[in-house]
């Protein structure tokens, strides 16, 4: 029988992770050890795998736990009818989640080269989910005439790099407010995907 | 006295750092050993210290010599009067120019924060004249009515990061060149900046 879980695993899983998510956003995965995360945890190295199988795993289900978090928020989101008004809950959206999560978004980007193959493939799937999301409003908007994007799929990503490009510049007590940074980012966004 | 460079210095120099930007890239600057290096470039890990002090010196000499190449090239190409025309030249350039450098973009992106803070700090500046070149042009547009950008700042950090992200994408070979990726992404960031 494995290790049974202790009665504070309620608490200590989510703070595994968060440890986790913090040590490799600071130094990156390779250069974390399941030993260093267990010293800030405040456990024993062994109790470490009552939640973990190994720090691979940890690895993949913070960064499918944080693309699953994106899909289901981005589905809670209202849903207009207008295309150019959907475009601009997306944006407003993508800006407010992604600086909401820092780290996760930072790891995301950084770690995913150290995924196995397996699960590298898992997390593709999700993220072109959510690019297939951004690029059926493109289309839709493209079909009614809204929009004139000369390739929705290359949009797509263009708009997508953009608007997680914030994460890389943003300050919080910074010049500007986040409902300021997607103001700007809504014209820029309205107007490279208009018609005409 | 200092180890004395072995003939092969002329040949060897280079061939280091091609072998490091080749690991750094793959693996993680973290990952890597001098050792590692050493091997793979075909030399005793002594001689590798012929080259470079140490792997921190070989990390930010490769992204020095990336943002100087990056300037220099920039500096190089055609500056028509128009700001629009510039700002064609400058899309076009840049996805050009760091398709041709995956590698060294990668790391670029991945290994700042590998990089020690005086070296961080160089690197830092020359991101910045980079982005001062494209919001340089963005002012003048803006001073000539032919654009409308509420913030030139935050529209430079845009644009850069949307012609930035081609690189997660592209693939040689697919199906579409490299000129027309770059034809697409001007018809965007034509559209994104232009008044009206």
């Amino acid at each position: 029988m494995a290790r049974t879980q202790g009665s504070h695993s309620g608490i200590t899983g989510p703070r595994v992770r968060e440890v986790a998510l913090k040590l490799f956003a600071q130094h990156g995965y390779a250069a974390v050890s399941m030993r260093q995360i267990a010293r800030e945890v405040g456990v024993q190295v062994g109790a470490i795998y009552n939640y973990t199988p190994d720090k691979q795993a940890l690895l993949f289900s913070l960064l499918e736990g944080h693309m699953e978090e994106l899909l289901a928020a981005w589905e809670a989101e209202p849903r207009p009818e207008a295309p150019q008004d959907r475009l601009e809950v997306f944006v407003r959206f993508h800006i407010r989640f992604n600086l909401a999560r820092p780290q996760a978004i930072f790891i995301s980007y950084m770690e995913l080269r150290n995924l196995e193959p397996a699960h590298f493939a898992v997390i593709e799937t999700l993220r072109k989910r959510y690019e297939a999301a951004l690029e059926e409003i493109l289309r839709d908007g493209q079909a009614t005439g809204a929009f004139s994007v000369p390739d929705t799929r290359l949009a797509s990503y263009a708009l997508i790099a953009m608007l997680t490009g914030v994460n890389t510049w943003y300050r919080e007590g910074g010049r500007l407010s986040i409902a300021e940074v997607a103001d700007i980012y809504w014209d820029m966004v309205r107007k490279a995907v208009a018609a005409g």
